[in-house]
């Protein structure tokens, strides 16, 4: 998908949402559990119900890697449920030496045809290049995640006395443009948004950390929203997992319909 | 895989080579290719063939995910055939918030079996700590890889002077211990891996990069040893397709016992 298309879909919808379709197994409804592949039914009754509500879909690789051969074919066949005019992203958090992020490439855009994939910075220039050799795919590299853990490193200084999050994300605007290269920036932390806005002014911020793990959708909208929008924020529990009964699908609806309004009073 | 059980397979060995299992699809000698798996039984006749020679062998995860579900699947049964006594890597470089590591966690240690997994550092201790819950398992943590990228940012300087790599080093010895946790110190750097040993003197390290990528062997014995030999020195393309006809399992055997005569050397 270009950039146009998906300003484009973000205008049209007034919405920047993007689901996370991260089904927990042990938080799957019940009455789902005795179907062939409960993964996929869960993931189609999301998706049927928040479709019109979002413009991206995110499924994290890790909890389908995690359920094995079960797991890659729930994930093949909910891949190919996802309509087409929605982003879909496969948070896989990869990043390998070049050949091997070369076969990883492979994997994610041309065999299950994702639009992006978020890659881990730590092994350079070689281990991000070839996911950016891919026409009208996208990288969306960690910068500064939504987790405790990002005080470790991503927040330390570094020689110039700017944080290593900024060094990523200097660096990484030598490799890709806004047409192919977005970041992760977590909700976690909005008071850095609006400097982290300015490092990159023109790029897609990708936020996770929204609703479950205490991010401020109002704040992220105040701080990291520009021009052409900019922003997909993501939610995943406090969507999928706001209802566990045979209404689950109505509540992750309703969830999603309370975020999307709020987006909308920002979306001309 | 306990830390002792390692040690005494090195010494009844005598050899500290990791056999790197990355069956890429275009080198797979023409007449497997009729087989039913032809990447298990490419493997199989690895294994076979290099058994007695090495104390580990280590699948990148790439190269079976770029093949879908029947990578998977060859996976699985190349994870059953190794033999006990081998000390199992996943290549995996994942990474997540801490309650998707935990999946991951899952997913290699339990699922597969593995007795270890490489894991990314970006994204800090949250993301680290799951994989190191697991009695008798393994983080191998990326600190100075191979790859031309590694100047990108894990040798540039923090504000201490040291750079990145130290820092992932240092930090990492407060949540793991030589019993559970390595590093990834690519062979390609062989004037820093005696700078690396001071930093850990008791971890072990995988060092890949031997062979096809260029890393020097000697130079790698000479300064990175320590007491327990504290190595695990990876080869992939330098003995897997060494030959590529039908005796490429007896090519890969030559390969092998080239390297474990050098090896066999420094083991006492």
């Amino acid at each position: 998908m270009t950039r146009e298309e998906l300003i484009s879909q973000i205008r049209k919808k007034k919405s920047f949402l993007c689901v996370g379709l991260d089904p927990e197994w042990d938080r799957i409804p019940q009455h789902l559990l005795e179907k062939d592949d409960p993964v996929f039914e869960f993931n189609k009754a999301i998706i049927d119900a928040t479709r019109d509500l979002c413009v991206a879909y995110k499924p994290n690789l890790a909890f389908y890697e995690s359920m094995g051969l079960k797991g890659w074919s729930s994930l093949e066949k909910t891949l190919a449920y996802i309509p087409s005019e929605h982003f879909t992203i496969a948070d896989a958090k990869r990043g390998d030496i070049g050949n091997t992020s070369r076969l990883y490439a492979r994997a994610f855009f041309e065999t299950l045809d994702f639009d992006a994939i978020t890659v881990a910075p730590y092994m350079g220039s070689d281990s991000v290049l070839p996911f950016l050799e891919f026409e009208d795919k996208w990288v969306i590299l960690l910068a500064l995640t939504s987790n405790a853990g990002s005080r470790d490193f991503q927040m330390q200084p570094t020689q110039t006395g700017e944080p290593l999050f900024s060094e990523v994300m200097r660096k990484a605007q030598e490799w890709g443009s806004p047409k192919n290269l977005m970041f992760v920036v977590g909700a976690t932390h909005p008071s850095k948004l609006a400097e982290v806005r300015q490092l990159a002014p023109d790029h897609f911020f990708l936020v996770p950390g929204v609703g479950a793990q205490g991010g401020d959708l109002q704040a992220v909208m105040n701080y990291g929203m520009n021009a052409d929008c900019g922003l997909l924020v993501n939610s995943s529990r406090g969507i999928i997992f706001a209802g566990n009964g045979e209404d689950f699908a109505e509540k992750a609806r309703e969830a999603a319909a309370g975020v999307q309004l709020e987006m909308a009073k920002k979306i001309s």
